[in-house]
């Protein structure tokens, strides 16, 4: 009988924040393919003749292609095993677990999906910013600075959102914050608009920039900030609306 | 030394979707405060001597005034005990976790927040519809059907969200799908657009409505669905994007 496979959200990272089914399923897979998020704290609730393929980037390496990753679910599939997908964040929310899932229905490869937290929510807890409070947000759209070939995704109506007036948060933005941010002060929003900047979420390495619409792209340089980076913008982001966060981890940069 | 409340995420519903570090703050809490949405398989994690006291919503109850859960709050970490506040979801998504973190500051109780699996992102997976998915959705934006008062949030553009293209996911939408719908439906969107309901994602009264932008009210309306409810509205939520969802538990109505 074919295995199945488990698309399995591993959250930010902190494994912590890895959700009691994700432990579970990555303590029962025979085969796991894990992007470079998920740290060694994770990895480690694997068993010892469990088979880990690390198919993310990696400093020096190229990630593995999809269509490879793809076959490899399938190959072990076949082959009998449990196989784990495990993904940073949540695997339908810009997690590519959709494409994933396509390739295993069209191979007959039964899959089940398990939620993770994702960074659009972990890293603005990390800097006391809620993505949503009464009288000042009540809506957020998530985006992605970055599509597969490293620009701008082009199915984005950044006009409309910059309208819009809710919270905007963009993963993997760091690198076209400059167009994102001119994009937005284009369709209107103001340039003291704040912006935070959360980097490595709930990971040893995690720094929060607070800066605005306006200057964001300069203050993020010369911080010099580690990816990946979750940039949220809009009022929610504002210094005083939870300050003083006083039992907040969060380490603050610039 | 006064105690510390932590603002803990529980997720949808499913204890295993529960984070571990949300799993050990309820083992650890002297006092909780949980929404009604985290159910037996949760609270049994608490500790046999600590206090449980249910602030939801439920049958014949009305919910604790805010006012009152931030004094609960308050007077249990002044009285030095640990206080975990236990909410469905996300605290900082629709989880009025920031006006309770507000009204800590203002009494100087130090807190923290534990970010928690969103039914944004779980109840679509029940369903197999990712959020994203490459050149079919490259933005999200989740919004909440009511507002305190029960109507319709007025922060919200639904005009510029309706010509924006992407996905939409409306939380507790249910009883305003009308009003939402049309204003899509003038804003451009079409009347063939998919719209994929998730009620009680993750938990054993789960369903899964299947339908589109012109007829999700009326079928929504004969399914009966229960609360809470999740609507996804836009390409992603089309039948054939991830069918058959061989491994998925989710139960289709309708």
């Amino acid at each position: 009988a074919p295995g199945e496979v488990w698309l399995v959200g591993a959250g930010p990272g902190d494994p912590g924040l890895l959700t009691r089914r994700a432990a579970s399923a990555i303590g029962r897979a025979d085969l796991l393919l894990h992007d470079a998020l998920p740290g060694r704290a994770v990895l480690r609730l694997a068993r010892h003749d469990a088979t880990l393929v690390a198919v993310g980037k990696r400093k020096g390496n190229a990630p593995m292609p999809q269509a490879k990753i793809n076959a490899r679910l399938i190959a072990g599939a076949r082959a009998g095993l449990r196989v784990v997908r495990l993904k940073g964040g949540d695997p339908f929310l810009f997690g590519r677990g959709g494409e994933e899932a396509r390739a295993l229905n069209e191979a007959g490869i039964p899959w089940r999906v398990v939620p993770g937290v994702t960074a659009g929510t972990a890293a603005p807890a990390a800097a006391g910013v809620p993505l949503t409070h009464r009288g000042t947000a009540s809506a957020v759209t998530f985006v992605t600075g970055h599509d597969e070939g490293g620009a701008l995704p082009g199915g984005v109506d950044w006009d409309a959102l910059g309208r819009a007036g809710g919270t905007i948060a963009a993963f993997m933005a760091l690198s076209k914050l400059d167009e994102i941010a001119l994009r937005l002060l284009a369709a209107g929003r103001a340039a003291e608009t704040p912006v935070a900047i959360v980097a490595q979420a709930s990971l040893p390495g995690q720094a929060v920039l607070r800066s605005t619409l306006g200057t964001c792209t300069l203050d993020a340089r010369r911080a010099a900030l580690p990816t990946p980076a979750l940039v949220v913008i809009g009022e929610v982001a504002a210094l005083g609306l939870l300050q003083p966060n006083l039992g907040l981890p969060a380490q603050a940069v610039g």
